[in-house]
């Protein structure tokens, strides 16, 4: 038998200790081990709780017990998280985690500590929730170099553009919406600006590609300025905006990666994922693309995600799993200025038509875009050329020059 | 140094020493150790191939050599595969197989002698070519009840039914089509009559419930019916027609199976799963839906998924890894005449609105499904509720006792 300890009851604490008790003899099965839990640490109270006898107050309880082989953190954030951690790895005990704040920040460090005392970190849970991804990254894609990854890995900001495509509703009513139903937070800025699908491309960038990013590194915009008129433009060049978490090797060995909303193809297996759901596309040289896709987030999916690695661990105290990457170095992200895109864009100016003869001159040819009812003084183009970010800059500061007013910019995908 | 023989320089052999051989330093990494071919096994010979020195014509060499640590069985079929990957796991070497129908025919036996000899026996590549999909369902879903898998598991019927879809071609047409391109054999009955698919959902279903299902004990249809006219209505209906092979859990253990093409609403997500790509669900009760997408078959995908189980082979020769599944037993799939599901049928007779009353009386409330340009003795219609297959034919009967010629009996699926 097997004791692990659950650090933090929250949502994602209490599915964990509801799966393992569940499915005690299917995971013992799997395990070839009974696993049980020993303590389960939170600072508050829970005497109705079936796991009552288990809860403690002190940590120091759980890391001092040699009998805990596994310890689950699903406390979430960095403080007291890290901390928690680190002795665990160092106490010798195996940690899985959900916590993508912890691991987009601290991953290559924990990897490393894990790697000296000869225990395992995983974190399934932490992109994805119950969807399988960093294994198989790691592992069923050991035989491909990694092209490129690409994902809708946010939830909440995904069905507020659901409901923003779908049924026309403003982002701010979708918002509340999406609070409502409870998958947005009171306080939404992590989602709808994009910092917690920043941590998530930051870890599948560091083990798609060995050196860890930090989410610092990445070019990070959100969709709060996603309007209806971008919807209905998208929709007629053919597609739909989605907010995409990304990163490519460049040839010359550096990365590219950010998260931004961008237009997507219609016929892009991206476009269909809709809602709460999540879906994460892997381009492989020799698999080509494998898209993985489910809900992201929610207390089974993401506990069972949890459970599975406690299993890994279980399995694994012998040989452990390769896992692995190293600590970042400097100048290894492409500067944002330089990638180059394709890109859409949607202005107003007294005169539309001398607008759109201006917007050729910078930009090349480009295609005008359409919707119903627009004002006179609207224009909307895509470009067919690519242009690096900063030349779009440029250009857009001359557009402007020319007295047109730029009310939107939104890069074109290549998904 | 790990030395691996492949069996086989077929398409898919002639792949994996070509990833093996491309991703040496990478796969050096992950394996942490260095895997070099040894010993091709073909009875033709290949002058030119970079790999000349290492052809054998012989196996007994192979299996005889203590040196050789993992075989790639890539040759396909029974015969001389199964006596070939028995005698290596008998002779403690690991094996890993992209061979469907040796695992669909006697994965239970080869997963038995794999464990009274501490050997893997990997199949990865045998389900979604390089789609991650039997890892995974066996890892990553520990955690969870499987309570379905549904899946278009067949890239060269599901090319066809595409050209049918979205270019009105005929199945005789798109079936041509797909041989000229090279994505179905000359002779297709393993892929139109549906075997293929069925192997890998025995595979799946063997896998997912711990027990093995036969290709015999699984329904079979494949889609040679299939017209022009049922797809239409599929579209009136609001979907699509798909070759779908599926498996559930019933509550009194046994399993429901069958392959089959079903109608699948346009929403579902394996609806826009097109052209050769294959789409799997997986339902379990703690992740929700989690859908696999990918190119089913090719040489490099297949390849990659077959490398990776080399790979993995490395990693676990002392920690087995745990794959297995107990032989199966008799009445455990239920009886496909027992199986309740919603039908769309279509028809015709001299009246085909007295035809329609007939229906009403014997399937109850009906949904009427119309098409342009059909001629006026066509009749088409969905049930609402569910009855078993042996209903539905019994009721065919009556339908076709009073005068109505019925031309297509096809299964909703509730995907």
């Amino acid at each position: 038998m097997v004791k692990v300890a659950i650090l933090g009851y929250g949502v994602v604490g209490s599915g964990v200790a509801e799966v393992l008790a569940n499915h005690l003899d299917s995971i013992a099965r799997r395990a070839k081990e009974e696993i049980r839990i020993k303590y389960i640490l939170d600072v508050r109270d829970f005497p109705d709780s079936p796991f009552a006898d288990r809860f403690t107050k002190s940590f120091d309880q759980i890391v001092n017990d040699p009998e805990v082989r596994v310890v689950a953190e699903v406390i979430g954030g960095l403080d007291p998280a890290f901390d928690y951690v680190k002795r665990c790895l160092l106490a010798g005990k195996s940690v899985v985690t959900s916590n993508k704040e912890l691991v987009a920040a601290k991953g290559a460090q924990l990897l490393k500590i894990a790697q000296d005392n000869n225990v395992n970190f995983l974190f399934e849970a932490s992109v994805g929730g119950g969807i399988p991804i960093i294994r198989p990254i790691s592992q069923c894609l050991a035989a491909n170099d990694v092209i490129e990854i690409a994902g809708i890995l946010n939830g909440t900001t995904n069905f507020i553009l659901t409901k923003m495509i779908r049924e026309q509703m403003s982002f701010e009513d979708a918002l509340a919406l999406a609070q409502k139903l409870g998958y947005a937070e009171r306080n939404p800025a992590a989602d709808v600006e994009g910092h917690d699908a920043c941590r998530k491309i930051c870890i599948l960038a560091s083990l798609a590609y060995g050196k860890h990013v930090y989410p610092e590194q990445v070019h990070t915009e959100g969709i709060t300025k996603i309007t209806l008129q971008d919807v209905e433009y998208a929709e007629s060049w053919g597609g739909v905006i989605k907010l995409i978490g990304q990163v490519k090797k460049l040839e010359d060995g550096r990365i590219q990666v950010a998260v931004a909303p961008m237009l997507i193809d219609q016929d892009s297996q991206l476009a269909n994922v809709d809602d709460v759901f999540n879906g994460i596309l892997v381009r492989g040289d020799a698999t080509g693309d494998v898209v993985f896709y489910g809900k992201g987030a929610g207390k089974l999916p993401t506990a069972s995600a949890v459970v599975a690695d406690i299993i890994d661990c279980v399995k694994h105290f012998k040989a452990r799993k390769y896992l692995y990457w190293e600590d970042g170095v400097k100048d290894y992200v492409l500067p944002y200025e330089e990638s180059v895109v394709p890109v859409y864009i949607r202005a107003h100016a007294q005169d539309a038509e001398a607008a759109a003869v201006k917007a050729e001159e910078l930009f090349g040819a480009v295609r005008r875009l359409y919707r119903d009812n627009a004002p006179e003084e609207e224009l909307a183009f895509s470009t067919n050329q690519e242009w690096s970010i900063g030349d779009i800059k440029a250009k857009v500061d001359q557009l402007e020059q020319s007295g047109v007013t730029v009310d939107a910019v939104i890069r074109i995908s290549d998904l």
